[in-house]
């Protein structure tokens, strides 16, 4: 057992794209736990575009990261040493322990992993919170009835992947959009979306039309900029738009946009076509956890759901990782194998 | 009974506000019915906000006017000749028969009115669409729970007023906004609500706030423009957006709106508040006409539910009373008196 423990923490607020100046690897002792805690070796960590929002001030859903703060993030780890009566040394579990490579945690913030069940790293995937969030926005907000049309953009990431799969499995029709024509390939052939287009192409608001001629039900909005500008005029009435994210936006934020202003308009499409565009974070839902991995699990195990894992090596890729995850240089769900499954 | 009937069609396209030019009065022969039709002489022409959308083409939820055609509208009307056996002479009925004195009609799409029970001119107003309008959008999309803080503009109008005292009726407060101090006195004297700005006021923003100490939990969107941009800031999270429609946007619809661009501001509020903006027309809600019946005239005649009519003079009237409308010139239903109640 290491005697030192890692971490990367939050520098600098990014101004537009993140850089690898805005992060800072620390290294310390081991921490060591409390009454009721655990202390946490990292396995896996989990990066996910929500991560940029945290690194910026102003009003969201979750306070900031603070400067000179770890960097928040959902982690698979083992239990390394253990004041808590619930677990136990050799446990996996599924945390919220950081960018770090250990971590002194409460047990009540944990949850067991079983191995036997899955790979450890699917507990920040597809059965975890990208999967859950894809099957809670496409069921709850989504609605696709059979023979619909669903559009997601990031089709080849963790959760545009799930939320086409899904969407087929409910008998609609899955139009993926993402970023070149392997990501596009791997999505029509390997996932089994009926198409997929890729953003850059100039051509995007025709391609879209072509793929979609009756039109589009549902948009789940994971990405916003361009695609979102495509998708609008093809929108059916009583259209439903989970928006779950807008990564194309999120390095935009600290500045106004320059016009014309497409606010009028898009409240005019709202109103035309009785659209319902409605936020939603994953654990607005967590009362479907339950019936989240009970489906999610079995339709991986009958190989209708397929995943994909795109593995940086060691803590400190983490930054790089992450800047590239924003600009779609994943292909696949974005994880940083902090650890060994077992030392 | 006159020999002659009179109609106002539309003359042009209006480009922006629309002007006395682009309608013309016509007259002609009083038509005769056919099978299954009846002959209506109009008492009481209702003219409302959406009628603007149909003076343009583009997409809509409905079919534009066509140009030379009668101007749309519901009307309430007695049966004066009846080729049906539903209908007889003398009937006072609902229908939608348009900027007119006089119509042939099919019956199936008329509904009889008890002048016993209300006024008759309630039918297209409190007991009528724009009722149902704010009842259905209020009810079904806004939700407002006790304690929650609804804000709803026009709050003088036919939708705005019942809006407000609806809300009240469910436990929530009721925050209006008008053009005016006596409409706001109105607003807050007679009606009830909690509180009403003016939304001329250069501090629109800053009252607002204070208006609403709590944050908006409900905003029920009939105007746009200015309004919608100071009540975004101050909606809290799960707040709920029925869009209704955007009176101040009617006339700018021709053209780009000059920038910024506040779209990406929007989405992302929806997104980090988790907002649900829902479009709807009236008759989407049709199954809900029993219950609205029935809670609507009961909360009229109970007195929680009041309500004021602006009422002009004659079908040459109507052009001026509709730019009028436009321009928030109405105080109140906004209705034509077209002919007597009985002749």
């Amino acid at each position: 057992m290491s005697s030192e423990s890692q971490r990367i923490v939050l520098a600098a607020r990014p101004v537009g794209e993140p850089k690898a100046t805005d992060f800072r690897l620390e290294s310390g002792p081991l921490p060591t736990p409390g009454e009721g805690q655990v202390l946490l070796r990292t396995i896996w960590l989990s990066l996910d575009p929500y991560m940029r929002g945290r690194m910026s001030e102003g009003p969201s859903y979750a306070a900031p990261v603070e400067i000179g703060g770890v960097m928040e993030g959902g982690t698979v780890a083992e239990v390394i040493a253990s004041n808590s009566d619930k677990f136990s040394k050799g446990d996996i579990v599924l945390a919220h322990s950081g960018w770090q490579t250990h971590a002194v945690v409460d047990a009540r913030g944990l949850r067991k992993i079983d191995p036997a069940l899955a790979p450890i790293s699917t507990a920040v995937g597809v059965l975890g919170m990208p999967g859950m969030t894809a099957y809670t926005g496409l069921l709850e907000i989504g609605k696709p009835q059979p023979g619909e049309t669903v559009v997601v953009a990031a089709a080849s990431g963790a959760v545009g992947s799930a939320v086409g799969q899904i969407a087929r499995i409910k008998g609609a029709r899955a139009i993926g959009i993402a970023g070149g024509a392997d990501k596009c390939r791997y999505v029509t052939e390997e996932l089994g979306f009926d198409a997929c287009l890729d953003h850059r192409d100039p051509d995007l608001a025709a391609k879209l039309k072509e793929a979609c001629p009756k039109g589009i039900d549902v948009y789940f909005e994971n990405v916003g900029g361009k695609v979102w500008d495509a998708v609008l005029p093809r929108l059916n009435p009583f259209a439903r738009v989970p928006v779950c994210g807008l990564i194309a936006d999120y390095n935009a934020l600290t500045g106004d946009a320059p016009g014309p202003n497409r606010a009028p308009a898009l409240m005019r499409a709202v109103l035309v076509k009785r659209l319902t565009l409605r936020g939603f974070i994953v654990r607005d839902f967590a009362a479907l956890h339950g019936d989240f991995l009970r489906d999610m699990s079995q339709w991986v195990r009958e190989g209708k759901i397929k995943y994909r894992e795109f593995v940086t090596e060691g803590l400190a890729s983490a930054p790089e990782a992450f800047i590239g995850l924003l600009k779609g240089k994943n292909f696949g769900k974005q994880l940083v194998r902090i650890g060994p499954d077992k030392v």
